[in-house]
Order: C-alpha cells, then structure tokens, then sequence
C-alpha cells in the first residue's frame, strides 16, 4: 500500500508515523504547501512541495490529505479525487452531504475513490451511532466530547478580526454525563452537555470585549453553549495549551421484550492522548480499505458506513476470522 | 424483508419480537421441532412444524436458525442453506473455519447468502476486536464476559450422564478487570479473567463426585478455569437460575507517537437484561443486511466482517449521513 500525504501539520505528522509503524504502509512522500518544511523529515520521509503531488500519481496507491476542514478540505478533496484515490477528515457536519456530493461527482468522472470524514468523530462514533441503533432500535443514544481541543471552534475563533491565535476546548458536563448513564429517555440541550473553554491571543490595541461577544454569539459554534473567553499572551497558549489530548463517550440505552420490560445498554469510550495520532492512524486503517475496494472497481464517493469491515485489517480472512470472531 | 424463524426458545422468541417490532420486517412463520409449540403465537404468529420450512422458500427472503450451537447448527445450518438465505449465531469458537467451509460450499452452489456467528460474541466484540486493532494497531486486546448464563458451557454439562439439567454462570474476576484497565501489556491467564459456576441437577441415584470431576475436567470448557458446581433441585434451578442477563466488556489499550510516548484508549461495553432478546435484535439487523447483499448478487458464506456497516440500517443512506456520521 503506497501511501502519499497531503499536508504536513499536526494530523500530517500523525499519518507520516502510522504509515511508517504500519505492517503494509509505504510511505512515497509528503507534500507540504510550506516552503520551509521541505526536505526530509527526522523519520526520514521525504517532503515534496504541494504542487509536485501530480508527479506522483501512477506511485501513490491511496492520498491522506491531512488538510482543515473550514478553509482546506472543501476545495482541496475534490481537486485531488481527480488525480487520486483519497481520504480526508472532513468535520463540518452540517457542510457533510454537499461535500460528498462534490467529491462524488468528480471520483466517479474520474474512476477515484474518495473516502470521507473519516477519523474518530466523524468516524469510529458515527459507526458506534449507526451500529448501535440498528441492533437496538427502540432506545435513545448520546455522544459526549472532551475534555480536548476542537480543531474546528479553535479555527473558528482565530478568523474573527484582531485574533492572532486561539484554543478552544469542549468539555463534557458531568451532570449531564451522569443523567445520560442512568436514566433512559432523557432530553439533553447542547447547553447541558458541553461548555466550551476558549484560550485567545488578541492583538494589542484590538477591542477584547467585542472579540469576546462576537465568540460568544457564533452560531452553530457557541451561541448554543455556555461558554468562557480567557485572554492569553502567545507565550502563554504555546506554554499551556499545546495539548492533544481528547476523548470520547457514546452511550446508548434501550429496551426489549413483550412488555418493553428487558434494559439494554451499549456503551463506548475512546481515551486519547493524542487526538491527531490517533486519528492518523483511523486514516490508515481506512486507507487500506479504500485500496482493496478500489481494486474491485469501486469508484465515486464513500463513507466509513460503506466499509466492510475486513478491509481495514491487514490480517487474511482466516486470519481474521480465528483473532477476532 | 420477509423473515422466517427455525426454532422457537428463548432465541427465536426473542427474534419474533425483534422480527415483530422492526419497522421493514414480515414474520413469515415460525417452525418449530416441538409439535406442542404449533399454532399461534401471543404476538399472532404462526407455528409451524419444521418440515413445512421448505414449503416457504418463495415466500422467505432470510431465515434466522435459532438453534444451539452445540448440537444443532452444524447440520441445521448447512442443510438449511441449501434452500434460503440464512443467519445463525453458532458460537463455538474453534470450530468456525469448518462450519464456515461447510456452509460455504452449500450455499454458494445453490446461489444462497449464509451470515454465520452473528450475536453479540462472536457479533458486535468481535467487531470491536477487529475494528480496534486496526485503528490501534500498537496495543493489546482484552475481552471479559459477564456476569451471565454461557448457553454453551451449560450445554456442555446437560450432556454428562447422570444430569437432567444445568446452568452456567460465566463470573468475570474483578482483579483481572482492574489489571486490564489500569495496565498496558498485562498478560492474563483464561483462570484469572473468569470464574465459571455451575449449578447442576442431577439424577437423584448419580455419583455426584464423579460429575463434578467431569465437569472441572473438561478440556476447551472448564479445565482452564476455576469452576465451582453446585447441586440443586429442578424447582431451584428454574426458581433461582432462569435469568437471562449477561454482559460483556472490551478494553484495547495502545500507543502511538514517535517514542510510543501517546497513550491511547478503547473501551466497549454491553449491559444487557435480555441476552436472547438482544442477540435477536442482532440477527434482525444482520438479515437486513443478508437481503440487501444478496439483492446485490452476493453468494455463499460471509462473517460480520463482510457486512458494510450502512446495509444494517433502515434508513436511507442520506438519513444516515445526517443522522449518523
């Protein structure tokens, strides 16, 4: 499995070392949009400017492209399907199915496969939510985040005018988790579950009490949540708030029997030290997948849904079947 | 989707229910062994004696096996598959790969689709199993059961001489638990992760002693375990040891990072009143995906690692992206 990597920031560097710890992965080479990063990296891989991508389209098996989701993958996805069976992580999830429409269109055209939003969340969760509801249809399913960075509130907060960077953390709220575990059909705002915590640097002579009423009233972003404006120097973000971490928690609770009488519960947590590594290595797994599927002439745009199970495995079936059935 | 049922225990009145309450499933008929089960059920479905099964192949277009694992399937599931497309939940670990082979062989010739071990273990852990260590591939796996009737082990002690019936309670063992999660690479033995208790009824002139020693040295079952049995009448059994709960839980732990420095997490769990009723629930899930699968041109034997995730619901696909992803 030739792998190539698009983007060289955080999630970048995650794909560089799971496709370089991985059994099957052959790493062709990074292509950074920087000019700096070029070069060869500690690991040994090779960095090659973003454009010189198109060079290698007959030795690039499956493209990760390690992009941002409001201002890179919209426009980048869809350009590289053209050239390229790709995967990105695509988390705007109201902008989801225009997105797969427009990559879709263009993989077909051009006989790529293109697998999106892939990761943990959308990803590993939205498979724990569809499994979960088809093997227990009568119940109430929650999904909690946090306490970590969310990459798209951070972004969101750094394009208001006079901020020069910015950290947004989502926090569970342990009230509602509780509720969530031990009651069934149980009504739970997005106030109620999450509070987001938000680290930003201003520029100087910028107005901090506007800056603070323009995050607190994005919607979508933190209109819908109570939340809390810390102003920081940029030392002070780099020092404090450079952490990966980040988490997960599905739950969901239903009933069976005649009379409704028998209590069923599935539950899943994810606990991560390292949110990009870990979603790097999701990249991976999948990538394999979207090798496998597109040499059985599978085209077009897919999702984690349309990926059967064994195609993310680098064991045989037999193999498969003995480790883990 | 038209749904027939072969046999009518605890499984197969769970899957009446499951059948009964899905919004995209028809309970065809149930057949059933036991000529004294004929007729009509508490829900309005009929029974039928089991050879009139065949009677019904236009008329069925999955039928769920709900028989034992042990003494039933390995000739009812094959046979079965001759005829219809088929789901059963055969759980003897060690022999899948010959029952798979036999299943296959069957089903592929007559152009059937055959989905064998689905349940929730092997099932839904066996999916985690898989899934986890794609996505983690540094790490280690633990899987726990319970507390809950093994149908297997208790089987496998009914067929001593001298015991008229029985129950088998696989215990998990909490300090293995514990070393589970709270440890990276522990290693733990079958006799530290579970207890197995036995609670027996024997007949009133069989050597006790004998049988206890039978079943504590059984191979694959009991010898790697400690065991406990007790002797108790059949109105205690039925009084005391007719539940139906049972559980499972499953823990990867791994590391990513350049010098494996990033601790990362998975963790599953199934809380479950009814563990027929939800198995049930399962195969419900997995038929629709069986009729989906084989509408598409599909033949022969397949596993759950062969069921794209998307086929097990009842939405559309566009309602599962909104809903799900």
């Amino acid at each position: 499995m030739k792998i190539g990597i698009y983007g060289y920031g955080n999630l970048g560097k995650g794909a560089e070392l799971a496709t370089l710890s991985s059994k099957d992965g052959e790493l062709i080479g990074i292509f950074s949009r920087r000019a700096k990063k070029q070069g060869i990296t500690e690991n040994g891989a090779k960095i090659f400017p973003a454009n010189d991508v198109y060079k290698y389209q007959k030795d690039i098996d499956v493209l990760l492209i390690c992009g941002g989701s409001s201002s890179d993958l919209p426009s980048m996805t869809p350009t590289l399907a053209e050239y390229f069976n790709v995967i990105d992580s695509f988390d705007n999830h109201a902008c989801i199915g225009e997105h797969f429409a427009r990559v879709d269109a263009v993989a077909k055209k051009r006989k790529k496969l293109a697998l999106i939003s892939c990761g943990w969340d959308p990803g590993l969760l939205s498979l724990c939510r569809l499994y979960s509801e088809a093997v227990l249809p009568q119940g109430q399913s929650h999904t909690f985040w946090g306490r970590g960075v969310s990459q798209g509130h951070s972004e969101a907060i750094r394009a208001i005018d006079g901020v020069i960077d910015a950290r947004q953390y989502t926090v569970p709220l342990q009230n509602a988790l509780e509720l969530a575990k031990s009651q069934e059909n149980v009504i739970l705002s997005d106030r109620t579950k999450h509070f987001r915590e938000c680290y930003v640097v201003a520029e100087a002579q910028a107005d901090k009490a506007e800056i603070e009423r323009k995050i607190k009233n994005m919607p979508n972003y933190f209109a819908e949540y109570d939340t809390a404006v810390h102003f920081v120097s940029e030392e002070e973000l780099k020092a404090e708030h450079s952490e990966l971490s980040h988490g997960g928690y599905f739950i969901r609770q239903g009933r069976s029997g005649n009379s409704k009488e028998h209590k069923q519960k599935l539950e899943f947590s994810l606990t991560l030290a390292s949110n990009p590594e870990f979603t790097a290595d999701v990249l991976v797994a999948f990538a394999r997948a979207v090798q496998k599927m597109h040499g059985e002439g599978k085209v077009g745009c897919i999702t984690v849904f349309d990926v059967a199970p064994t195609y993310l495995s680098d064991l045989t079936y037999r193999e498969q079947i003995e480790k883990y059935l």
